[in-house]
């Protein structure tokens, strides 16, 4: 079809195409006009004239064109599209500039656009649990890649349970029903508070929400390599957050006025650790002079932070190669293997050496 | 909906609702399997047995289901999904982090959501011309959002004669029949390089393609400021580069090795300007000392970059409103006008002041 002319209201009709189903194209140049009149004729919008409308049904049925085609369209894309959705994750974090899920999602588009699929960007399942069924019970998408686990390890073991093809960005659990692809998160957390230990501090604020799933995992690294260096973990060094997010900084500013004092700051986020660097900044404290930070992702303005940030790098380019293919492997109706991503960490100045 | 128990093998099946059509959740109740096997069942997958196949599809027709619930879901749907396409962008463009781009697609993604409508990313329409007909032909989406216009003015006019509704990011042209919302890059780049040229800087090299649209109207903008500061432009300083990549620095570096010297770089995006501050450094030349460099987007990275980077600010968010807005009233049969929006000169130490 690509080859065509363009359907011009001169264009003569043509002779159907013996031996193939007549095209949309086809019957645009039969009736003389676009493709998306025909488009509208056949829905039956108002914005084409009742007279336009007639000619090309009349012309659409003499070519037995109409539901066979859109079926066979239907049937042809719903395959080659993937949807994305997140759980658990906070309305406005889609939009947060170079946050981790924006740089996946931008990783999966352009693993899936190589590869002739569309990418769906849908809502969040935990907020609308018919949110598969819409997706792929309608057909508008061959399978769905959930974004984050958030704190719902069991409404992704249900949605498992009852057979929808999809795969998440996260930790592995040991009953999980469901295939994950993420960092390891136990171990990146502990090699970064390893890290800060190492440098002589002894009281590291988590900045996170360990009840979230992958921020559990980071905050067990956190406590595995306080057992490692025989420093006691105390649980007042905890300052809850979701890790998609802006940091709120008053909270943190509160905790500095307040609350016990830290020498260091591991965040479960770089969105939230440079929010932390910021806020300790207005409040007078060095970095990393008085309090180092650590993050997590190595997103791309760590790098170019004052100063630059250490953080554990998450494989985003790894990742989406993984989960795409994963999930065209579930939707044939495989079941491949969940995949644990080495994380590593990258030391740059914020932790002081 | 929402509140109905989840299908299981114990349920008993329910009798008909009255007065109203049956869903796949009854479907599934009432065949004792989960909703995804109703869809693979009446979609013929393989993945089912043919035992529960034939139950499946016998108690749909019982209840009517089939056609009708497919049909208006598919109906429903279409028209609350909106399409990103992009235009004469190169591939890889989409996965670049924090590029301005991504930006855009990370705000759309967010205001489409917060209106109850996904977003289908889809491919290039310069590479595919009958990408307009697969998704807004087939149903898929109810409009599209084309993200830049690359070179490809005539096309996109073309595709509003054949009537698509679709909106463009990009520059306005006095003979455009298709709605455009984006900067005034003439006035931005103006400011830009106004800027240098008050400080002192006579030899601006202009890192761009003067080809493309938006590009094209900086490139204007520059010789504007020149001709308003007595100052003569030499055509030599334009280095042509596509602004949505990455700097290919070998390019700039033979130019400061072999070409005309330059004290200042004025470039179409934020990405090329912080290559060019990376491929000067290499080279043994300061920034701002010996060539200031402006960039335009303002990026997040822009802010953290060494030196922090002068650029021209876009409107991501605001943009990102007028553009989908205009699409559902384009979708609607409206025609809304075109939109400009303000670019603002954001003064950082690339500069020198």
């Amino acid at each position: 079809m690509a080859d065509e002319p363009k359907p011009t209201t001169e264009a003569p009709p043509p002779a159907p195409s013996a031996g193939r189903s007549p095209t949309m194209a086809d019957i645009a140049r039969a009736a003389g006009v676009s493709e998306s009149t025909v488009s509208r004729a056949l829905a039956g919008s108002n914005l084409v004239s009742a007279k336009t409308r007639d000619k090309v049904r009349r012309i659409a049925a003499a070519h037995h064109y109409r539901i066979n085609e859109r079926a066979r369209s239907f049937r042809l894309r719903k395959s080659s599209t993937v949807a994305l959705v997140t759980c658990g994750v906070r309305r406005g974090t889609l939009s947060l500039p170079a946050s981790f899920l924006i740089d996946l999602v931008a990783e999966l588009a352009e693993r899936a656009g190589g590869a002739g699929y569309d990418l769906l960007i849908s809502r969040d399942i935990h907020e609308d649990r018919a949110l598969m069924s819409d997706l792929i019970g309608a057909q508008r998408a061959g399978g769905v890649i959930v974004l984050g686990q958030g704190g719902h390890h069991h409404l992704l073991n249900a949605l498992a349970d009852e057979g929808w093809p999809f795969v998440v960005w996260g930790a592995q659990r040991p009953d999980q029903r469901y295939i994950t692809v993420g960092s390891d998160n136990v171990c990146g957390g502990a090699m970064a508070v390893g890290h800060l230990l190492a440098l002589g501090r002894r009281r590291i604020l988590f900045l996170g929400d360990p009840d979230q799933i992958e921020a559990g995992d980071r905050y067990q690294g956190y406590c595995q390599a306080h057992a490692a260096a025989g420093v006691a973990v105390d649980p007042a060094l905890v300052l809850r957050h979701h890790n998609a997010g802006l940091l709120n900084k008053a909270r943190l500013q509160a905790l500095l006025a307040a609350g016990p004092a830290f020498d260091a700051v591991m965040a479960t986020s770089d969105l939230l650790a440079l929010g932390a660097i910021q806020a300790l900044d207005t409040a007078g404290v060095r970095v990393p002079g008085d309090v180092a930070v650590a993050g997590f992702d190595d997103i791309h303005s760590a790098r170019h932070a004052t100063p630059p940030l250490t953080t554990v790098r998450q494989d985003v380019k790894g990742g989406a190669a993984y989960l795409f293919d994963a999930l065209i492997r579930r939707i044939a109706g495989d079941r491949p293997a969940s995949v644990v991503l080495e994380a590593r960490l990258i030391r740059r100045a914020s932790c002081g050496a």
